[in-house]
C-alpha cells in the first residue's frame, strides 16, 4: 500500500497533525489503527500521509475533498474519543492546523 | 529547541513534502542542514516540522507568512539546485502541496 495520499485536482483540504508522543504505548497503536479505517469511510477522504520519527514526533495529513467532509469527520464521535483521551495520555504536545490545497506536484521528474 | 514551529494569526501558507528518502545518506544530512539554515534566513519564515521513520519516509511541513515569501524561497539557488539533486538522488518519491492555513489549535488542553 502506498503512503503517499492522491494528488486530485485544488482545491481540497489538508489537516496537519503533529504530536509528540508520551512514552509507551496506552492503546494508543489500536486507536490509530481505528481512526484510520473509519476515516477511509468517510465522505470526503482523499487519503492520508503519516510518519513518526524514534523520538515520538510524528506528522500526520489526512485530505479530504471540502470543508463539509473535514467537519463531518471532526464530529464522528470515535474520533471526537480519541481526541480527548489524547490530550490526557498519548501526546505531551500537538498542533492541529486545517489548511486548505491551493497547488501540488509529484516526482521525481525525467526518470 | 522545540521541533513544534510557531502558531501565527492565520491566513499563512504551508508548505507539505512527504517524500521516500532511498538508501544510504548521499551527502542528503549536509543539504537538509544547510537548507533549515537558509530558510531560517528567510523573510516571511515562520518555522518547520519535520520528521521521518525508520523506513525514510519523511514529511516536512515549512510555515511562510504569505504567497510572496513562498515564492522568495522557491527561487533561492541552493533551494533550487537541491531540489535537483533530489529528483535524482535522495527521492525515490515525493509529494509536495501548498497549502493555506485557515485556523489552528494546540495542546493538550486542561492540564
Amino acid at each position: 500500500m502506498s503512503r503517499f495520499a492522491p494528488m486530485p485536482e485544488p482545491p481540497y483540504y489538508a489537516v496537519i497533525f503533529t504530536a509528540q508522543r508520551t512514552a509507551g504505548d496506552s492503546g494508543y497503536g489500536a486507536m490509530a489503527d481505528k481512526m484510520m479505517e473509519l476515516a477511509e469511510e468517510q465522505p470526503g477522504y482523499i487519503g492520508v500521509e503519516t510518519t513518526r520519527d524514534a523520538d515520538g514526533l510524528g506528522i500526520t495529513v489526512s485530505y479530504w475533498a471540502d470543508e463539509e467532509a473535514l467537519i463531518a469527520w471532526k464530529k464522528v464521535s470515535e474520533h471526537l474519543l480519541a481526541q480527548k483521551l489524547g490530550k490526557f495520555r498519548w501526546y505531551s504536545h500537538y498542533t492541529l492546523r486545517v489548511a486548505k490545497v491551493e497547488r501540488g506536484y509529484e516526482g521525481p521528474e525525467g526518470r
